[in-house]
């Protein structure tokens, strides 16, 4: 890992280290476009091919249903079913606050407005599969799917050599009550969702991370479908913050958890002294021996840096611009930094709250902007799941007290039947039927 | 307007007729590009060379400051800034209401998980202008952003002919404590709040309405860089369901306020008889000879059409399936009729609340999602304005709670270094500083 004395970098520098590439895969476009195409085709045998064709496999039935599912989910122990509850306690307590009634504003005499929720009918859930096979991720969409109450959750996963999923997707696909998994994965399986085929449902959002493929038909789809995406994902990343009351252990196997992901994730340390970031070194090759995965992490730790600041503040400076998807304040002073806090997806505070806790089972959602898009968005909550519908009522006083306003600014707006739908209820002399 | 039964519709009937052109133009996207290269690469001069081009207007500086914005203000005259004062306060009013902050949830014993709400920082509205002066669209984008805390607000509208802004912007930005309106127009002002120019700065989020060049910057923009959108946009639109409670000359109105927007512009009739429907439309004959945008009402209501139901839930049906931007339900019997509405941007309630009030001055937002986006997105309100950060943390007795089940699923998905940052904080013997 490099490291950069804070102070020596210029504006120029540091808007350099912040960025990200956030669209390595356009040469993938036209493939992408050609997939979705034969998706929207030829719908489920486009399907089947794409399974022969990326998957290696060769179904004749499209999904997997309830009694294959508790078949397959058998297979996981007691131990792993202990853990999978105890994390969907976790995230459905938290995400279950974020469903909220509003209250009804009188804005003036006779005007009343006020908002409800309304569950997004049909959704789309893209769990990963193969080699990364993320049970975490199922439960981080499913649970606030089901709180918001969506009416149909439609969950496409690409299917295994034996034709199967996972024992572990399986089982969440149950615990949310879920009968149905699709064996579909990659750009087809978003395609899929977009447009629906014979099997497939069209859903109205697609949920859920995925390789460059997947990225790119999310951002595809996004553009010319009606079909909403949660939002653009990047390689997962972490930035520490960390002074001389943190722990290099402990700070040493967070830039470690990040790395192993991939050899495009990055591990931040933004640390006020050469001793921490010396000492967290030395840490990170002792833990690094041990790892399975320690040749994607070394290689993920060459992407990374380290920033030397004078201060905590300066630090959080850095952070705020590099907008981190994952933030961890790893010092005993985190009360003074959290109001600084502009950009960043989900904080880690002190020294004994570790990333994976949250990637895991604390009740925080895991599904976080990457690549500096926390300056504008949000992690997915109950809140992806429902759309926020406005209401208006008004009395006989409410129209007599609102209309002239409106009658004026229609026409200031050159909008004369604007004007006329107010004035026309405002006359005593009105037609009935 | 053509006239349907319900009845005798397939559900192929209704996908067609629900159908928007969500794309209509792609034709256009090789020019918009240009223009964004362009912006990206000569920054302010490609801006002045735009404006001379597509405005008619040689500018020597991008932008109006605040004496210059107060001089053209001075031509609103007293009853016009009450009309927007009142506009102003009901909107305010009811947003305000929507910056919440959200309790604390102890997960498990030790394990504290919540929400908090910041600005995003950098903003950018944009306000159409031209023949098309929305003063209403910048109180709508406006008022939302400064009760979010956006820290810098960017404005761009388009010159007039004489190098200046209309009246009613400049009083608008002086309302909201905005002191600079910059000149620039179309995908040019887009690009310029997406990549920054000498004088304009790059901005996280760019909202408003525009022209088909102005939406498919967006489009673009949203899918190249990391600069968000507030949504997608196309034509406005309107659904009215009306029973026999129903005043048809109001029904006329509120169809006739929606088809003086544009020729593309949607005004849908769902009504319970023919009776209902041969009523209004003779109501509309009287109506639209009075108009001054009667032209152009004509044409959109030769897109629109009227759908006979056999009640209201039908009626509601249909209106789901459609998933409009403004919803009027124009009966006595609309309590009945709200928690039957899944997909709708803003709600008309009852007999005397029109549209117009809701596009100027009830209180709720105005910017709402077209062309059947309703399905999943929700118009604009001071959430569009914030992210949702989640924070967790984590006493010596949460760690110990809850690392096992992390250690447990970490190496279910095969990730030992996440298991080890969970466990390395569990063991007493932690080496420290």
């Amino acid at each position: 890992m490099k490291t950069f004395n804070y102070s020596d970098l210029t504006k120029a520098d540091i808007a350099r280290l912040v960025q990200r590439n956030v669209d390595p895969a356009n040469e993938i476009r036209t493939l992408v476009e050609e997939v979705i195409e034969q998706v929207k085709q030829n719908g489920d045998s486009a399907l089947i091919d794409f399974a022969s064709k990326f998957d290696k496999v060769e179904l004749t039935k499209l999904y997997l249903d309830r009694a294959e599912l508790e078949q397959i989910a058998s297979a996981v122990t007691e131990d792993q079913q202990e853990a999978l509850q105890t994390a969907y306690a976790n995230i459905y307590k938290f995400h279950k606050t974020q469903l909220k009634t509003e209250d009804k504003v009188e804005t003036m005499p006779g005007v009343t407005c006020w908002r409800e929720l309304r569950a997004i009918e049909k959704v789309g859930l893209y769990i990963p599969g193969g080699t990364a096979v993320l049970p975490s991720t199922f439960l981080m969409l499913g649970i606030p799917a089901r709180i918001a109450g969506c009416s149909e959750i439609v969950v496409c996963s690409p299917p295994q050599k034996n034709g199967k999923v996972n024992a572990f997707i399986a089982y969440v696909a149950l615990m949310l009550g879920i009968d149905k998994v699709y064996l579909v994965g990659g750009s087809q399986a978003v395609a899929a969702m977009a447009y629906g085929t014979e099997t497939i449902s069209r859903v109205d959002k697609i949920f859920g991370p995925g390789n460059q493929f997947v990225t790119k038909a999310k951002t595809i789809i996004q553009s010319t479908t009606t079909t909403a995406i949660d939002m653009p994902a990047g390689p997962s990343e972490v930035l520490v913050i960390a002074d001389a009351s943190a722990q290099p252990a402990y700070v040493a196997a967070d830039l470690l958890a990040q790395a192993e992901h991939g050899i495009d994730s990055q591990s931040i340390l933004v640390c006020t002294s050469q001793d921490i970031a010396d000492k967290t070194l030395a840490e990170v090759e002792k833990q690094l021996s041990i790892l399975p995965r320690a040749e994607i992490a070394k290689q993920a730790l060459n992407n990374s840096y380290i920033i030397i600041t004078k201060d905590l503040d300066e630090a959080m400076d850095f952070s705020n611009e590099y907008a981190p998807e994952h933030l961890i304040l790893a010092t005993e002073n985190w009360e003074e930094l959290t109001p600084k806090i502009i950009n960043a997806g989900s904080v880690f505070l002190g020294n004994l709250t570790p990333e994976s806790a949250g990637d895991y089972a604390s009740g925080t959602n895991h599904t976080l902007p990457t690549s500096s898009y926390a300056r504008a968005y949000s992690g997915v909550s109950v809140d992806s799941f429902v759309k926020k519908i406005t209401f208006q009522y008004l009395t006989e006083e409410g129209i007599q007290n609102i209309g002239p306003a409106v009658g004026i600014l229609a026409e200031m707006e050159g909008l004369h039947a604007h004007r006329n739908a107010v004035s026309v209820r405002m006359r005593p002399d009105n037609n009935k039927f």
